[in-house]
Formats: structure tokens, C-alpha cells, sequence
């Protein structure tokens, strides 16, 4: 049993204490919308400007507050605002694309001088789950989706925590490359 | 050797001499820029607005006139603008999106009542090309693109005319779902 569920993650933004508070002020704590599949994340009311040289996209806020900010767009995103969008697992974000971030209800700014990355394509596991998979942490994987677009996404990688639920998360452009849409199941196929 | 070169397609446009006529006048003909890599067909400095009930994309006309218009969009762009974009062969457009077409030069406008698809992905072939690669006009193939995003696409229509040139054409999701950026080949693998 190799199937995972794939989840698409629109784009979404991380924020840190002090990105937060320059943002929304001294003090703010984020407003929980919805609980998403994993466990203690969520999305939250409050959503932000991302401004790069050739245009600015929204995006929502993802709670908790994190260590460092980070901007996860699709390629797509990245090519519309003239951002740079390396393709790095969640919290590797040294030497990462730049943007500036906005908060449209007041207008206040916050200069990301790295920070916006897309997503390497990744399964959370948990520990349970990636025993009865056969793979481990760190590994990299091909997974098959079959739709009206079927497609074997390579380079995915594991992350195996006791904290996640199991779940592929890809972005909207392989979302739409693959017609992941709905109730999808990718396999591991290697 | 089954090997080709990809390249993505930008979002664009193809018009009916109706859907051309009503929106620059009467006699009016397409302005070349540039030669494309199927033999015959061109880029034209002439550019349109596409309107959906969400937004507005802009993109350019390619040359020459079809006998009914089609709007080559991503998926990401179709959800942007809020219409339908079937996935389809090229020229298999019944039923398909529907959109407003708007010369921004002069505000005239075209009503496309079906015509806006996102492109299944494809191959186009010469006979000696297919011969050598041992694939057949329409067939159903598999191509693996080897990047920072590997990734084995799938449902890939071959297409084989004498009067192509050998390319896989892919969209701006799908170039951005397997990193295929700059002069990349692809493999048929099935």
C-alpha cells in the first residue's frame, strides 16, 4: 500500500514575530480560519501583498508564527511579479528570492531579503506510515498520478515526523500539469 | 533515438477571419514579428485581451488565420480569469470555454463562444520522425523530461505531418511542473 493522498497547496505565506508585528503591529497574534491536514497548522484571516518588480500577487497567512518568513508561490507566481522562486524544501531559505510584503488593510511594509521559494513537491509521513511505505526520511521518490493528465512526479521528498498527517503536497502549477483536482491518490512508484 | 526537443507554449491566440475582422476592422491582416518552429505559423505583433468574469490576461495572436479562433491558455490562467479551458487538441473546440476577446488598441469586442482550451500535450512529428521513433500519427505517449523536477508526462497525443518540424509542445504549467527551462530534450518512454 503505496498510496498517498496529494493535496495542493496554493500560495501562502509563513510569517515571523518580527515580519508580524512590523506588519499588523507590536503584539498581533494571527486569526485562525480553518485547521489544514497537518496537525497545529493553519490558515488564518489575514492576508498580504506580495510586491516584486513586475507586479504584486494575495496570499494568505499560514499559522503558527515560524522562525524565518517564507513566501511559497508557484513558478507561475514567481514569472507574473519578476520574483526569484528557487525550488527548496520548507525552511531552507538562505540565499532564497526577495519581495516585499504588504499589508493592504493598513498599508505597512516588510522587506524580505530572502525568503519566497516554490516548494520542493514533498510527503509528509509519519513514522507508522512511511514503515508500511518502505521509505525513510530524506528519501527521494517518483510518484504516479493518474488523471486526464497522468503523470510520474520524480524528486519528490519524504519527511517522515510523528506530528504530520500522511499527504503529497505539490503546487498549483503540478497541480494543473497533472489535473490533480479533487479527491486524488498519487503512488509511489520508486 | 527517441529523443525531442520541448518547448512551452505561451498562452495565445488564434483568430477566424470574423473574430479578426470584428475586432481590427474589415480587410485588416495579421503584422508577422517572428517565424515560429512549426513551418508556417508566426507570432504577430497584434495582442488582445482575454476577459473572463475574474480578470482579464493579455496575450498575443499567432499567425496565420485559422478557420475558427481558439484561446490556448494554462489552467492556472483559466482559473485566473474564471472560464473553462477543456483540455483538448488543438482545433477541437466544441464546447469548449467560452471568453471575450477585446482589441485594447481600440475597445472593440468579440464574443468567443466556445474556443478557449487548455492544450493537451503533444508531439508534433514528421513521418520520418515518427518512423524513426517507431510512434504512429494520434497515438498515446509517455515522455520523460529530466530536470530538477523530473517528471514522465503522460497522455501525450503524436501528431505526424509532413509539414512539421519535430518538437513536444508543452504549457506554462507543465514547463513549470518538470523545470523544463532553456534547451531541453525529451524522451519517449512508452
Amino acid at each position: 500500500m503505496k498510496q498517498v493522498i496529494v493535496e495542493t497547496s496554493a500560495r501562502h505565506i509563513h510569517v515571523s514575530k518580527e515580519a508580524l508585528e512590523a506588519l499588523f503591529g507590536a503584539g498581533y497574534e494571527l486569526t485562525k480560519k480553518k485547521d489544514l491536514s497537518q496537525p497545529g497548522q493553519y490558515a488564518c484571516e489575514e492576508k498580504l501583498t506580495v510586491v516584486g518588480p513586475k507586479g504584486t500577487l494575495k496570499a494568505s497567512i499560514l499559522g503558527p508564527v515560524r522562525p524565518a518568513s517564507q513566501v511559497e508561490i508557484s513558478l507561475t507566481d514567481a514569472r507574473s511579479i519578476g520574483v526569484s522562486a528557487p525550488i527548496r524544501e520548507s525552511g531552507d531559505v538562505k540565499g532564497s528570492g526577495a519581495c516585499k510584503l504588504v499589508n493592504p488593510e493598513n498599508g505597512k511594509e516588510y522587506e524580505l531579503a530572502e525568503g519566497v521559494i516554490a516548494a520542493k513537491r514533498h510527503i509528509h509521513l509519519t513514522p507508522e506510515a512511511a514503515e508500511e511505505m518502505g521509505v525513510k526520511d530524506k528519501q527521494i521518490v517518483s510518484v504516479k498520478i493518474e488523471s486526464e493528465r497522468t503523470a510520474v512526479l520524480g524528486d519528490v521528498v519524504v519527511r517522515v515526523n510523528a506530528n504530520f498527517a500522511p499527504a503529497m503536497h505539490i503546487d498549483t502549477d503540478e497541480a494543473n500539469a497533472c489535473c490533480a483536482f479533487g479527491l486524488v491518490y498519487g503512488e509511489i512508484v520508486d
